[in-house]
């Protein structure tokens, strides 16, 4: 496409392209907005060095090798800021420039959208069925390697409290928290057979009597007796990892009380997801580890957005085929709102047009300028994105947190 | 862990660990093991730099920074070729020496073992699927920016012809192949409104006649006249990318048969998934275009594979708990087969166990050495893993290549 469109000029041509979901995955009420800060900062060293030049040489023509030499991106992006809520068709970013420096970044930019976004929509689900109560994202092992980093950071903004990822805690600031393993408590095993004690003396000599203990290796009751009778009351936490996590929890509890250690946390974890989550309300658990739910995106690991072109030299453009129709145009959003900040509307216009009067409503302008001619002007900060979702979670109407499938929390109205 | 096991002595302990998938997902009959080629490489890669030994001094003692600063993996690795198919309980991986070096290098593996080897296993279905068609892997815009890379690999592995992704074509010398999208036709636009001619004519001029051209942006039947006019019978093909694919792809067959153009092969894509493929077998279509089902293991996103801790010192150890049991001791898988060729059991056995006969089955080791000292004794390459998947597929009882849910192809019995 870049040498077909250098060689007849087009490439040069003045476009909009721009960035929406056609729906939400599963009958989902609502997504979340991630991999913005990700982005620009990744627009910003997106260049081609030599090898990378030379390994498309066979080919390509030398004119567009000696432009990819030279790319730079020098337009202008506009988006929802991260953290934001989206909803169908929400136009969540729009790249402005020429053809070929707009074409090239679309695979750049669906990646990190698709992947950061459905992570931080699925954990945004979790964290509105904990109830309050804290999650720990421990999901690394199930995904890439990479994608795992991106993954925590997208929890951490979703509403996650902390990361096992340690990568995640030095790229990102997103605190880190974990637990031992069972492999830890197993190692503690000599020719007279295991020895569960001595792995929690050995944890608890390390990282002091406020640590989690792992109790369910061998035997749950043992594994608490043996945990409070090693840390004593002031025990931090017991983790439990398998078997019917709610009777389990009630049974600890029961049991951690009745050794004096009532202030010893419950974590739970495994093969959580936000149905387990919101299953575990009524029990006695304190925090949640979720590991594969959250970085696979709970049922929907892409979120679906594309990367449409909408204007050509200032002419709305939009493909014409059936079930994957495109609206033409430049657009933007407003978000609408009663005055007691609940949404009731996101209504998309023409970039250009006025705006109506939106009474009795509040409306909101939800994008924000993000790059200008080439240099990020507002990157925001991982906080500032988890206090957006905060917030934009307690803007929706309440049939908007339900878990069980239904339509987007509020209509896209296209004007 | 690592820091209380260095301080108790533990960490010294000579240990194994095992890899393996307690199931297969949604009653898929087999897995291919995939990363294996990418781990050996990350391994010699595995340090830590002063800098993320920094990041974590804040709660790791002088003792654990020394350690890490230290770090390079000193012992052994067995386990199953690249491309190797496994079942239930394979141990796909044997991973031997101090404890506190192979714990560290869980997350490693896993996150490279599980992703890979969940598009992989995705991808084989959707190769017997199109029963000997091309496909060519276009989901990178649907993952991970790179997890996209990584799964154009596992994609090629598992028998795609090709991937659009470039950097996968660079890095690990995949086949590289794609056609243009919808934005390429829709930027010949002016005043006078689309001109479709136009693009096809700039794609033929940069590609020759051999380009394949996307039809559908506006009209299918008026885009392939287009098309025929623009490039001559000679055209490549046509790609269709929306609608009916089975109905279109007859239409647009019998129309370019009509237009004198018989050899211009038909590209379908557009959601496809190994069920759609399987769908479009009785239809003149040339190359599948696979997407998003591809690189998120359509419904699978993770194998599910576990790095558990197997043996201490010579002894077995296992966790005991519900539903998660493991089996300890380290293990050998062998794969039985009849004289034609045709798999009829994985036995796995405990690594030192003597192998009774397995008259009349021909039994083949299943594991090879990867790793000796630290050092990699065999990478194997892509090349090889992909002949190992086809030669795999083909061992498989008839039954074992059904896209329906089922059980395993062949029980996992341990002796």
């Amino acid at each position: 496409m870049l040498s077909a469109a250098l060689r007849d000029g087009t490439a040069h041509r003045s476009c909009a392209f721009e960035v929406f979901a056609r729906r939400l995955p599963g009958g989902r009420r609502y997504g979340v907005v991630a991999g913005t800060g990700r982005l620009l900062e990744a627009l910003t060293r997106f260049r081609f060095t030599d090898a990378e030049v030379a390994s498309v040489a066979e080919f390509l023509t030398d004119e567009t090798l000696d432009w990819l030499r030279d790319y730079r991106f020098s337009g202008d992006i506009d988006g929802y800021r991260e953290g934001e809520l989206y909803f169908p068709g929400s136009p969540v970013l729009s790249v402005r420039g020429t053809f070929a420096e707009c074409v090239i970044l679309e695979t750049l930019v669906l990646s990190i959208y698709n992947h950061d976004s459905a992570v931080a929509s699925a954990a945004a689900r979790m964290v509105s069925a904990s109830d309050g109560r804290p999650l720990i994202e421990m999901g690394s092992r199930r995904a890439h390697e990479e994608a795992a980093v991106a993954a925590s950071r997208a929890a951490y903004i979703a509403g996650f409290s902390a990361t096992s990822n340690l990568e995640a805690t030095r790229r990102h600031g997103i605190p880190g928290a974990g637990t031992s393993a069972h492999a830890f408590t197993l190692l503690h095993t000599d020719a007279d057979g295991p020895d569960e004690a001595a792995a929690f003396r050995a944890q608890v000599d390390a990282l002091g009597v406020g640590t989690t203990l792992l109790v369910d290796t061998y035997d749950i009751t043992a594994g608490v007796e043996t945990a409070v009778a090693v840390a004593g009351p002031e025990l931090g936490g017991v983790r439990i990892d398998s078997g019917d996590l709610g009777v389990l929890a009630r049974q600890v509890r029961a049991q951690l009380d009745s050794l004096g250690a009532p202030t010893t946390r419950i974590v739970v974890s495994g093969d959580l997801d936000e149905y387990a989550i919101a299953s575990l309300r009524a029990e006695p658990v304190d925090v949640y580890g979720v590991g594969t739910s959250v970085v696979t995106g709970s049922g929907a690991p892409t979120a679906g957005m594309v990367y449409k072109l909408v204007e050509v030299d200032g002419l709305p453009v939009a493909k014409r085929s059936a079930h994957k129709e495109s609206r033409g145009g430049r657009k933007r959003a407003l978000r609408l709102a009663r005055r007691t900040g609940t949404v009731v509307e996101e209504l998309v216009t023409a970039a250009d047009a006025p705006v109506a009067p939106t009474d009795p409503y509040v409306a909101r302008e939800v994008s924000v300028p993000l790059v200008r001619g080439g240099d990020v002007v507002d990157t925001g900060t991982v906080a500032d994105a988890r206090e957006l979702v905060a917030s934009g979670l307690t803007s929706l109407p309440w049939e908007g947190l339900g878990l069980s499938r239904g339509d987007a929390a509020v209509p896209t109205v296209f004007s």
